[in-house]
């Protein structure tokens, strides 16, 4: 049995003239993904109520599920409620629970037990759907199940952390009893040091091998490459050899399988073996640090960081010597090095990360370019350093030198504890 | 004369797969819109033959200008060149230029002088295409000019910071030359410390008496809601009478105007008086440094950062006493405070950012639960600090302190000038 088909709707003037990224659209195709829905198209189109309609026509019996998010707010640029009531032949009425709801959030929010019309408003729901309560916004979510034709249509606020709440306390659970699903998941590979081009033509000949649901997709990022194949259900002994023989050829270039991220995998490796870690910034700006606060439970293994932007900071706290900056420069394997002595000396952590490079797009001189970045890493008295020279772009620097000091990290800390 | 039709078309299984966000429409909505552009749809569609032709023959005639990007790496499963190629009864052709590029390129990556076949292959073009040729990658870009249809077809790199290039160096100059365009904008209001509808409700009087074409938009996001009307060109007498009055009614709640963040109206003011800022950071752990040093130019104001995830940070480099951290706990007013004070004084900078809170899921108490956050500014000695309660959302919560904060910030500092 094939998946059941899915489409995601966003909508909102706000994306259409590029005011906002759509991040909705991301977090709902992965959750559908391992539900198991196939996605085959995204739409976002503006709060226009003949763009809505015309939506509505066009997925009616082609799509199982049509996912709408966005124009549910209370002010009148919103109409996605209308043309749904509109739509369905339905009408507007009161609903008791939501604006229940709604006194107990606008109380909550700002001490008034008095609604205004427009939050009032938002009680009122299309007679035909079925009320997704929503306990931390206004809006409540909306299910047509199946009226008049074979598609349900859901739709959602915009606001992500709405959307996402609904989804987790409502969707998940409606699409699991009203459809037939299988959840699925797929393998990734990561995958470091190798340019796209060389990586298919080493695979090639295993590649040929594959039956065609196997094809793996490639897709690079600063620094990275990730391999995505599709795990078949159940597992075949024959996908299990392929993807044996797929990390022989892989070899030293594998970093890690099925990782959310490569920091995740040096995660496991900081709490498995009790270690801490810290990190000293100059050219990633505190994007390092983000990076570990960022996961829940960072407490555990991160210490902390020094962002140190100006060459006083690296003196005063972290104790780079000011003949070191005077004599090789705040970019150099010598001022990033004890960068990292430092920070692990301040913050007593086991491991430290130091960077210093050129982010551009000022500041590149002829023989330290706009994208020169050195970084070190200090494991327990050890210190490994590399030089880099990223791209002229300023936020490509930022995200691939974040990117390949964790990648870094981490392959010299499984060297490190492997010893 | 209305603005020519626009539909931004983006092509990756990764994308509905939820694997990556899509950030490539945002910012070609974004430059469309200022060229002046009306985009009515983005599309996101897979690596698949049938659905790029069926968006080729959706959209011939019906939008003036269509922009893809994605599908043309490599690797096999990139396959937007080939449609393309048939859909316009073209052909393949060798191009010697793209060739020199490529060759180019894998040099100054990989120090080898030899191209593989993927590498070869990717200077094929159609025959009926201008090429825009890529100094960032190895797949050029395509244009069909109103080939057979009124319609211009531009294909582009999927890859950001190769899509970002081929924009800028050729595809702005071409739109420019081959469409009647004038530039677009919009007035941004950035207003703070009122809800959605308490907002709508205090504009109602007032948005009942605009035109229809200046209706504003709302757009709320974490602590802060922005308001958006379209600038008329030229700018009327009537139009500046309208924002004037706007202003009056917004009153206290008004931050800034048309910047692009409110960090940039912070920065403006840090780079006039010429002040420094840094920040001590706990429970948005590095946000707030990344945040600033984002910008290019940010080190002319912006100091550093102790992002102090742990108590034993805190005191030893930002010198909280233990006995604070004892009796009043890490999330309280006394340690915000210190750690402001603590890193005015290690990085020698007037002006000081320190937030605790905490940030969840874990962590919270029934005195302290999780959201609560405290926020201190620094300024010149002086002291200015509040508590806010966000929610039970570990990225809410850092994303909201953060803007919280910048706001703060923005609103102290303006205040403390102004003395």
């Amino acid at each position: 049995m094939s998946n059941p088909k899915a489409i995601i709707v966003t909508i909102g003037d706000e994306i259409l003239i590029g005011q906002i990224t759509d991040t909705n659209s991301q977090w709902l195709a992965q959750n559908l993904f391992n539900e198991g829905f196939t996605v085959t198209k995204m739409i976002s189109i503006g709060d226009n109520p003949a763009e809505v309609s015309s939506i509505l026509e066009y997925t009616k019996n082609k799509f199982d599920l049509v996912i709408f998010t966005g124009g549910l707010g209370p002010t009148n640029d919103d109409k996605t409620k209308l043309v749904l009531t509109h739509w369905f032949n339905s009408e507007l009425l009161l609903n008791q629970d939501v604006l229940d709801d709604i006194k107990q959030m606008v109380y909550r929010r700002t001490g008034n037990t008095i609604l205004n019309q427009r939050n009032q408003d938002q009680a009122l729901v299309p007679k035909c759907c079925e009320v997704l309560r929503n306990q931390v916004g206004t809006a409540p979510g909306m299910v047509f199940n199946r009226i008049e034709n074979n598609t349900v249509y859901i739709s959602l606020p915009g606001v992500p952390f709405e959307m996402k709440w609904l989804y987790e306390n409502h969707v998940r659970s409606f699409l699991q009893q009203n459809f037939e699903i299988t959840p699925q998941t797929y393998d990734l590979f990561y995958v470091m040091g190798i340019s796209e081009s060389a990586l298919a033509h080493r695979l090639e000949e295993w590649e040929n091998r594959l039956p065609d649901d196997w094809k793996p997709a490639y897709l690079p990022s600063a620094g990275l490459i990730k391999l995505r194949i599709f795990r078949p259900r159940p597992l075949t002994e024959q996908y299990n050899q392929m993807i044996s023989e797929l990390i022989v050829l892989l070899g030293e270039n594998f970093v890690a399988k099925n990782e959310e991220s490569v920091q995740d995998a040096l995660t496991k490796i900081l709490m498995e073996n009790n270690l801490s870690i810290g990190t000293a910034e100059s050219c990633t700006g505190g994007n390092l640090a983000k990076t570990f606060t960022t996961k829940s439970g960072a407490g555990n293994y991160f210490k902390g960081s020094v962002v140190a932007y100006s060459n006083d900071v690296k003196m005063n706290i972290l104790g780079v010597k000011p003949e070191t900056l005077k004599h090789f420069g705040a970019v150099s394997r010598e001022t990033a090095e004890q960068m990292a002595q430092g920070l692990a000396r301040q913050l007593e952590c086991e491991i430290a990360i130091a960077t210093t490079g050129v982010a551009g797009p000022t500041g590149g001189t002829e023989s330290k370019p706009v994208g020169t970045v050195w970084i070190s890493i200090y494991v327990k008295g050890q210190l490994f350093s590399e030089k880099f020279q990223f791209s002229t772009l300023r936020d490509v620097n930022i995200e691939r030198s974040t990117n390949t000091a964790i990648y870094l990290t981490y392959k010299y800390l499984l060297n490190f504890i492997k010893q």
